[in-house]
Formats: C-alpha cells, structure tokens, sequence
C-alpha cells in the first residue's frame, strides 16, 4: 500500500491561505482569524497507542520495524500499518487497534470513554507520557502477547502549536484555553491544555467521544479562545 | 424482577434540598444555586427506543405490552424489561436495544453518533418526534421483525423544564440554553433546546457521547446558563 503524501493540507489550512489572499487582494482590513499566523486544524484521535521498540519486536517479530501507513499533521507522525488486538480486564477486546510511529520511550493506550467503558476500563485523563499508577492491559501482535502493566489513559484533550501561535493567543505550554466547535450541536471545550513546540503546528486533537459530541466535520468553524 | 422505586430522588435533588436547608439555617443569604425552583438533574440517555403499540405487537407477539423495569425521573417514563435488536444498513448489529415505555404514535430509535458510525448510518440530529426523511432501520424481536422506514435519529441535546424553572431562567419553551457540565474535562454544551411542560421536572438530556466528552459523573456540577 503507498505511502500517503505527507504535504496535502487539511482544508482549514487551504481556507486560511484563500481567506488572507482575498482579503488582501480586496483591500480589505484582514480579520481577526486571517491575523492569525496559522490555520486552526482540529483533528479527532481515534482510539490508538504508542509502543516501544521492544514492544513492537515482540508483538510483531524480532527486528520488526512500524511501517508508516498515513502520515498525520504533525512533521514525522504517523499512523503505522501494523495494529494490535487490546485486551481489557473483563476479556472482551477491541480489533485493529491503531498503533502511531515512531516508537517512543514509553507504552500507551489512548482510548474515549466510550471505548473504555466498553472493555470495562475505569481509565483517568492524563496527559500524554503521564501514565503512572494507570490501568496495564494486554496486547496481542501475529508474533505474541505484550503485557502493559500501566499506561491505558484517556487522553487530556489538547493543542499542539509553534511558538508564534502561542504569542499570537497570549498563552504559554501548559496553560488551559477553551475551543468553540460550531455546528448544529456547538460544544465548547473548556479545559484544552496548550502544547508549545518549536516542531508544532498548530492542532488541536480530540477524542472520538468529543469529536462525536460537537459532529465535528471537516468544514466545522472552530475557535480558540483565551 | 421488581419494578424500582419511582421516589428515589437523584443525587442533585438532595443536594439541592440540603443546601436550601442549612442556609437557612444558618441564617445566610440563599446562594443562587440555591435559589432555583428546583435542582438540575443531568442524565445520559443511553441508545434507545420508542415504539408503537403496533411495533410492539409485531416483535413481541400480539396482544404484548411493555413491562417496566425501572422508572425514569420524568414522571410516567420508564425503561421496559424488553428490549429488541438493531440492524443497520451493513448488517451490523446492535444487541438490546433498549425500548423507552409507555407507547407512542411513532417509531423512534436514538443513537450517539459513536453507535451510528459503527453501524453505519448517517443520522441528522432531531428533536424528539421530528423524524421525517430520517434514515430507516430493521428492528428484531423473539416474535419477529419491524421495518422502520424512517426514525432514526440523533436526539438533539435538551433540558425539560417545568413552567416555574422557565421562568426562573427568564426562557421560553423551544429557546436554546447552553449548559456547562465541570469537572476535569469541564464541556459546554451551546445548543441545549427548552421543552417547557406543566409535567416536566428539570431534567437535561445528553447521549453517551455527550456524557462520555465531558466525564458526567452523579457527583458532576452542572449549571444552565442563559
């Protein structure tokens, strides 16, 4: 299967670049999101995880590397072609669980409540890397079982951005800000942790649960605000 | 199996209760929480039927009609013992399917979006009732089979309301409110529709993706903002 094209931007971006170029072209004083360095991308994490290498060697043979699959927004992320059977604590499972490269230092397991719930997991909201004292789980691979003692989480949602993004909304990495889906069921999210990287673009990530709530689709209005 | 207490009060009622008592015991201005007319209760409407008389004689067998099984806070509404199977458009399958009693004079199925997407549907979000030219389903019974030809919706987001809440919320029947549910992922819902009725106790209505996105727990505060 090819390897999808890592630089077909996602349509807030391509709607951003056409609304600072009319604006310009009109003469028009620019808008208050055209002012903004970057495009708001906001994009829904399906349930997923992140392993070692060590994990991915015995889940999936010895010396197996990930096989990236669809490249994500973020520079050098992926989704892999290999995915993992999870099993939860009352044995039921969920299929096809996606895993995202490159490997990391640490295991985890991001699922929605829903998905959660489902298994029979009573998983907290962490930050990404924070998974001390969370539930383990079971994973399976064509090669064997891959025993997670912790790291089964949901995930704080969150937005990733550059520096200029973050002077551009007064914030710093860490602070809280809320972010407004409009649509039929607007939603707002009150408790978006800020991710600032000089690697970042600017993308917010949400869960399927959230994702599901505000029906967010690809040409939703979305909103940071401070 | 027993039918349950309809009297039990939810644990917002008894807080409410409790905390119009001790400020006045105390001696202390009532805060404005305390002042409502009456507590907000929050529930998850889990995916669920509503059935005709009709619907219920054809998948059950003739002359069947529902049992309850527990009693819901809006008075006269329960959960029935039965329950039915749902056959999506690509077969799938969701397995007891709750059916919401007493009868009705159509034929509704509500859904998360979470569970539409499993089975594959593309449902708009409605107010109850408001089916037309939504998608169909199958619907299976021990006694047989119940082709809906329309009905299955997304509920839109909404709070029951007594006269005297309308008014202590300065809203009117069919108004939208928003309502912030706190908490470690706090949400805001921004569409949440008024149904104001001389029956109705204050009581809003989420789907599981809804409750899921913002974590609702029994212990949750959640307020209503105009």
């Amino acid at each position: 299967m090819p390897v999808q094209q890592q630089n077909i931007p996602p349509r807030a971006v391509i709607e951003h670049m056409v609304r600072e170029q009319v604006y310009r072209e009109m003469g028009l004083p620019l808008s208050q999101q055209a002012q903004a360095p970057n495009a708001l991308v906001v994009n829904i994490s399906a349930r997923h995880c992140h392993l070692t290498p060590e994990a991915v060697e015995q889940l999936f043979g010895s010396g197996h590397e990930l096989t990236p699959h669809k490249w994500l927004y973020q520079e050098g992320a992926y989704a892999a072609k290999e995915s993992v059977t999870l099993i939860g604590p009352r044995s039921r499972v969920i299929s096809n669980l996606r895993i995202l490269g490159p490997c990391r230092d640490l295991n985890q397991v991001e699922l929605a409540f829903t998905d959660a719930i489902a298994l029979g997991f009573d998983i907290p909201i962490r930050m990404s890397g924070d998974v001390a004292g969370t539930p383990g789980c079971m994973l399976m691979g064509p090669n064997g079982y891959f025993q997670m003692d912790e790291g089964v989480i949901r995930a704080q949602p969150h937005v990733h951005m550059h520096p200029d993004d973050a002077a551009y909304y007064g914030v710093e990495h860490l602070d809280n800000m809320r972010m407004k889906v409009h649509g039929p069921c607007s939603v707002t999210f009150d408790d978006i942790v800020v991710r600032v990287d000089e690697s970042f673009s600017l993308e917010a990530h949400i869960d399927t649960d959230e994702g599901n709530a505000c029906g967010l689709k690809p040409d939703s209005f979305c909103e940071l605000i401070k």
